[in-house]
């Protein structure tokens, strides 16, 4: 899977590269501790999903410029500040197999790392007077934070709905793919209506991608990656919502009251596990994560050939068959 | 005091009035969780410096108009952010005698919460196109969490100087204040000297305010308040660096030996409270706080008198003569 990566990138490897180096200096700050663990940051980089959207949505709508560079370093700073929260937010300690932050340098610290890095984001935005990026990325921070509380306010109460659990993802994930796609089309001139489309073309695949990770908790294709995570976390995602729709009524309210209540126990997880799969959840959820790939493909139909164009569409594909 | 701070505000009552409801609906979000949090953010609101100095400093320089409105909400919006944050960050159970947000919802929605309101912040400067605004503004968060990590980092290796304290107390107080005093300028149509001599004015206010803080930790003025709190935790503030660059090599060095092992111990801080005092260190922070002072008032003295300047010359007179 990585060296399908790596042929995806050919388009726009010079850029990629060049990207690297940037982004680097763009973190750069005064305090010493803090170089220490921006560079901790970058050494762990991971697949560098979101700069390759904002590249070569880019290079499909017309050229490449010093503003689609800070556009993808603002979307990967604030991307990067959210995963440093995240860790906090769910006490984890690892992050792509390296210790996490909070882990290494305690909450206190990646609390404030998190802040500098969308503070930092902002301020190169606010610096080069990129108002059209902070219009298009501002509204998807917020919607990332709505989101994620959202979530958990509703797996408190396990009361969630397929249609909440779709307000859910657009909040928490596709909003930011979304602003990657309209960041690389609008830095590269497009007109309202192609940014707008590249816009919908980025929710889509930022749908399809969320319903595959949640589809790797119920143990699909993923091989020596831990299941069940979510649901020990009472987070209720499309498969178990979809088999509790179809259950019968004792065997929702049973199903139920094994996530309010026993949840930490592995057995329970796998009977839950179990369950989602024997109510066809998997294939299900499967679908609808096809329904929206063939959608944002459909987008992509209307513009014109080219590598650009066919990386992307390689990339969507690999987002819904990616192995982890 | 209460009485103090109400007489201040007298010719901008009606602003302040009005601020509360609009900041209030600015808050506002989609996720019922979320209100909740916030109407209790609300509830439990400060003494509302920061506002007062938007709005003064406004009608000192010419008319408070909406964007006024919108630069006092974006900073007060910054701020709570991060006193949420803060909370985390120092694992606080209480904030002006109410429980923190992560103590009453945990950590986890804490950090979201300062999140959503960070991105609010933006999004209500970004809707309006407030750039000035912003660019005021996203300096000063980027100095706030620089600021912090600075201090933390300095209270791991007891090697701060007078010159790094001042460095830590611009970042993360006075950066914010400043920004405040230009805002208010520059929504009222201040030329760019004038917005630029509030900025100042604004900054040595801040510098004044932290050390006045940093004061209280020793025991001054406040009746019933904590002290030491700031030696337990290792932060070095004026005075005791001021008594340390007194002492001699050897009491230099017992000290430093007490802070670095013994700081959960009440005796030891009630030692090194005894030794500041002594050293005079307390009557050579007031003499420097009273320097900003000085410095801020002389920097006031060039705008024409009004109600807002004799207000704003009076709220600076609090800020260095406040009991809590």
């Amino acid at each position: 899977m990585k060296q399908d990566l790596q042929q995806i990138q050919a388009p726009i490897a010079i850029e990629m590269a060049d990207f690297e180096k940037k982004f680097r200096s763009f973190m750069q700050s005064r305090v010493k501790l803090l170089d220490h663990i921006t560079s901790y940051i970058v050494r762990r980089k991971g697949k560098q999903m979101r700069p390759m959207f904002v590249f070569l949505t880019s290079g499909l709508s017309g050229n490449i410029t010093e503003a689609t560079y800070r556009g993808a370093a603002l979307i990967e700073l604030l991307h990067t500040a959210t995963l440093v929260h995240d860790d906090v937010v769910d006490d984890a300690n690892y992050r792509r197999g390296f210790f996490s932050i909070n882990a290494l340098w305690k909450n206190k610290i990646a609390v404030l790392v998190g802040d500098y890095l969308l503070s930092r984001g902002l301020l190169l935005s606010v610096e080069n007077n990129d108002f059209e990026l902070l219009k298009i990325v501002s509204d998807a921070v917020r919607e990332m934070s709505e989101g994620e509380l959202l979530q958990i306010s509703k797996a408190r109460k396990l009361d969630i709905t397929e249609e909440v659990y779709y307000t859910i993802i657009r909040q928490k994930t596709a909003s930011l793919i979304a602003s990657c796609c309209a960041v690389g089309a609008a830095t590269a001139g497009a007109n309202k209506e192609n940014t707008e489309k590249m816009r919908l073309f980025g929710e889509k695949v930022g749908m399809a991608f969320q319903i595959k990770d949640d589809l790797f908790d119920y143990g699909e294709d993923v091989v020596g990656k831990p299941v069940g995570i979510d649901i020990k976390e009472k987070k209720m995602t499309l498969p178990l919502i979809y088999a509790l729709n179809k259950a019968s009524w004792i065997e929702k309210k049973k199903i139920i009251y094994l996530i309010r209540n026993k949840s930490e126990n592995k057995k329970t997880v796998n009977e839950i596990i179990e369950f989602v799969k024997n109510s066809g959840g998997l294939e299900y959820s499967q679908n609808i994560m096809n329904n929206f790939y063939q959608e944002a493909l459909n987008l992509l139909a209307d513009f014109p050939d080219s590598t650009y164009k066919s990386s992307l569409s390689s990339l969507v594909t690999y987002t819904i068959e990616r192995k982890k």
